[in-house]
């Protein structure tokens, strides 16, 4: 499996996840199965092998690269990383870094998958750790919000760098020409906000992105910017709120549509509600920003469809040269905010 | 009227709100009716009287108290205060400092009300400016959140002292015996949070609060905690976020729900759903806290029935002493914090 096949190679972490290796391997092969991806299942060759002696996948350009160990939800990835540094995460990581995949995807603990690429494929400059973000609100599918991540202390010059590359995927992985990027506030006012955000706008101002100053938290409902910046600590707030407002909600409208509709129409609507405000359930997962190399990461709970989507959007930030674009960018907007 | 009478003396802004005066006037004439309240209304006296002629309020506790100009939403407020001094808004405030009334109420700008308080009752030691806080999650109808107000950039020491006003405000104003008392984070484990919130986590567990960590934003939907701490920047966040999803998912119901059941059946849902959002505007309003007294604000919207509520929540607070226990409790957790 080479370059010359023509196909994006994926080296998948078939370790990672609530329903891993089953679900993963699954996916997999539906994504090999569709055509244009090279998969590596990196995982452990019996249990992988297992899985897919389920699947018609002989003719599939499908191949087994063997790992010890799996770094689980809650441990303490860097801790991890030196205790059992032929995991899967890492060793699909390495894959990247070393040419022999052209990214990696895991839906296993976020962390790991993090300090994977932090540690071996090197953040970017500009960027203190990986960011994560897209559109993680349900209700406003086409607005990127980053970041949602693990920059919960961020200076002004951090946040210029997310407007950065929310810029980049909006245009790269939405097609949106020219998004509109704007600071997450308590105001929509220029005067209004945290220093934080205050200075940061004052950076934005010099740049050439498409700034279009503060948003409050609605109106990241409202269509009013393509590309919604703030810390990971606010942005996590939004995400998770988002989340439980629709698994609220969805058990609220159960209780009282219950009698007043069929219910399999009441189980619909709920349904709806709840997938409206949990995209990333669905989405299948989002790409490490920030990092030097492709690297997707999902929710834990991902089934075959959502790995399979996952393995797309990874095939998409190749193929639309994403991390290339972002530096490129990052590199013209340093300049013009010089610190 | 005085003291005497038994009657908790009420300054309302009479010129507040956008149905200012006739919605305001109405609300008090209810409140003076249902009884244990006196209503001075502040404003110009002839569109007063002339309101007050609507009413059958002759043998009621309400009297005119003449003001000059009203401070509007979006004028800065500190200037507004030099240029009309006169203004409603100041007049009311003024009688409290002066002890003509026990609290005053206004559901006009709430940076108004703030800057009035602020200047002229003074905040309390530990407290930089008027906070602002309650249930103001509707799904969350007893959990109080603050400070969902102007403290944008907030030290340590200021959450610890949020804390301790929620504790009296979840005890006093909900009957909450021993509130649980929470940090919003990021992460429910104790390491998870930014700076901001390690450093505050440490020193709450010095004090005698109840306090029982971090909760993410989806846990304020869980009823994990009684009192939940942020600085004013997140906490606005969450309060507009959640009044965006209950206006969106509301309008999404009305669509998805039209045809399936009767129109006043789909009306019915979609305004709980919306409801359940935006507390803000049925609950009347809510007490400036960390001020030398009770202003009570409410939302601009307001009409007579919020009115009410609020010169009810004004009462309430000043029956239980509200603004002295929380400068008691103030003391005692400055002790045990020492910076």
């Amino acid at each position: 499996m080479t370059q010359e096949t023509g196909l994006t190679r994926i080296a998948v972490d078939a370790m990672g996840g609530d329903s891993a290796p089953a679900e993963i391997v699954a996916g997999a092969v539906q994504a090999a199965a569709d055509g244009g991806v090279a998969i590596f299942l990196v995982g452990d060759p019996e249990q992988v092998s297992a899985q897919l002696a389920k699947h018609d996948a002989k003719a599939l350009p499908i191949q087994i690269v063997p790992s010890e160990g799996v770094v689980a939800e809650g441990e303490q990835p860097m801790l991890a990383m030196r205790q059992k540094p032929k995991a899967s995460v890492i060793v699909a990581t390495g894959m990247v870094k070393k040419g022999a995949a052209d990214a990696c995807v895991s839906m296993g603990s976020t962390g790991a998958a993090m300090a994977a690429a932090a540690y071996i494929l090197g953040v970017i400059d500009g960027i203190d750790r990986p960011a994560l973000g897209g559109p993680v609100v349900g209700l406003a599918p086409k607005t990127v919000i980053l970041d949602v991540g693990t920059n919960v202390d961020c200076r002004p010059s951090q946040l210029v760098s997310f407007a950065v590359i929310g810029d980049v995927f909006a245009r790269q992985l939405l097609g949106v020409e020219r998004p509109r990027i704007a600071l997450l506030s308590v105001g929509a006012e220029a005067g209004k906000g945290n220093r934080q955000v205050k200075e940061t706008s004052e950076l934005l101002q010099k740049t050439s992105l498409n700034f279009v100053g503060n948003v409050e938290a609605n109106d990241i409902l409202l269509d009013k910017a393509d590309v919604v910046v703030c810390d990971g600590f606010v942005g996590n707030v939004v995400m998770k709120l988002s989340e439980g407002f629709g698994s609220a909600l969805a058990e609220h409208l159960r209780t009282s549509l219950s009698g007043k509709l069929a219910q399999e129409e009441v189980d619909g609507i709920a349904k709806a509600i709840h997938d409206l405000s949990n995209p990333a359930e669905g989405a299948g997962g989002g790409p490490l920003l920030g990092v030097n190399g492709v690297s997707v990461v999902g929710h834990g709970r991902a089934r075959a469809e959502s790995l399979k989507r996952a393995i797309g959007i990874a095939k998409m930030a190749v193929e639309t040269r994403f991390i290339e674009k972002i530096n490129e960018e990052l590199g013209k907007v340093r300049e013009a905010v010089r610190e």
